[in-house]
């Protein structure tokens, strides 16, 4: 890990720590030089890293203040790596529906880009929070790219497996959002009735490279998910 | 405006009208020094705003390619001035159904942090597409900040007031998503069932100085609204 994103960690636990709130002041680039004793173009990685991340603000002559993620429990949508690290503190479980290698259909051909005989994992999971039904999770993962996959890799956390044992370096992601009715099938997985809300979620996960390796389609449960995007300073020009 | 986020925006231009898609590698930094007529340091800065937009990723060592927007009539959730610049090619229509100057309920004191005696500017408008119900929203703005709004204005642009005329300088953005049922008033004003799905957006729009000034919840036709988010590049670490 650069020591700039290093930094960047430890200065958001140092938010969290100093219980720092919306529209708080941070340290001066002086002070924090001196505090994580580096140089002034660290900083400065640190500080437009956090920036674009939504956890500070910064305002011209006048210095940098803090966002706070003010709801509690929200998913944040623009965190890439699987949705675990964005509710800590909740108890979650995932419970493993189906495990295969296919041949992708049309959808799946045209948003992982590959041809049709071109060999994916399809991976359904039934994901809960704090022991209640949250979301069913069918995912498509591009063989050659995510070569092994089983029960014990896909009821953990698949993203963690891809980064910190395949050494993958996820990129970038596309999230298509809509709302629907239940269908019979999920709504009895879920627990709800056909023709309850839901949340249906699309995400196309692509590599630094730019190539598309992770095709997922959530239904989430109407009353347990909700979402939150902090929308990064000056994006509208 | 800067001269990078101008030229951003004629880049932009450029990997439309040039047809580019995801993936396309863009002209060499020299070749875009020289196409511009500008220096390497307007650039590079042009090439990190677009990267923070999504319209590019970089591969270290290897360039610069395009990503694209790849589904039409999505509403881009990261673009911060209202919904009208996300769905162009569509007709928009905005009908006022209420406009007055009210004090805070508790709700709105706390999501615009301003106390009970605060007046703000309460605006209801039912959102169309194509002649199409599209959307209830209800905004609620600091009149502090905002210190006068008529038909007009709320039924063409108040983001486009806000900027042109007021001079405002709208910072960053948080938005809260979730699901639920559409009560009987909402229905009918969407001509939908009771009962039926909508997307619930809460959105705080912050100035450049990192204070509120306009707190809207919309309520979205489930089956005409579909919201599309890109990441950038490397959010996680």
């Amino acid at each position: 890990m650069p020591k700039y994103k290093d930094i960047a960690r430890k200065l958001i636990r140092k938010i969290d720590s100093d219980d720092m709130k919306q529209g708080d002041k941070l340290a001066s680039i002086e002070e924090l030089m001196k505090y994580f004793d580096v140089g002034k173009n660290t900083i400065i990685q640190v500080l437009t890293l956090l920036e674009r991340q939504g956890y500070i603000y910064q305002v011209r002559g006048s210095g940098n203040f803090v966002r706070k993620h003010r709801r509690h429990g929200y998913i944040n949508l623009l965190e890439a790596n699987g949705f675990k690290s964005t509710l800590q503190g909740f108890r979650l479980g995932s419970e493993m529906l189906d495990l295969k290698v296919i041949k992708p259909t049309t959808e799946v051909m045209a948003n992982l880009d590959i041809p049709e005989d071109e060999d994916v994992y399809y991976v359904k999971r039934l994901r809960s929070i704090e022991g209640r039904k949250f979301a069913i999770e069918k995912s498509f993962y591009v063989k050659d790219i995510v070569p092994y996959l089983n029960q014990e890799i896909v009821e953990d956390s698949i993203f963690r497996y891809l980064i910190e044992d395949l050494k993958l370096k996820p990129g970038f992601t596309d999230h298509f959002f809509r709302v629907g009715k239940l269908n019979k099938e999920n709504a009895e997985l879920l627990n709800l009735k056909i023709g309850d809300p839901t949340a249906f979620l699309e995400s196309i996960y692509y590599l630094e490279n730019g190539r598309p390796f992770d095709y997922s389609k959530i239904l989430y449960h109407y009353e347990e998910a909700q979402f939150f995007i902090q929308g990064a300073s000056n994006t509208e020009f």
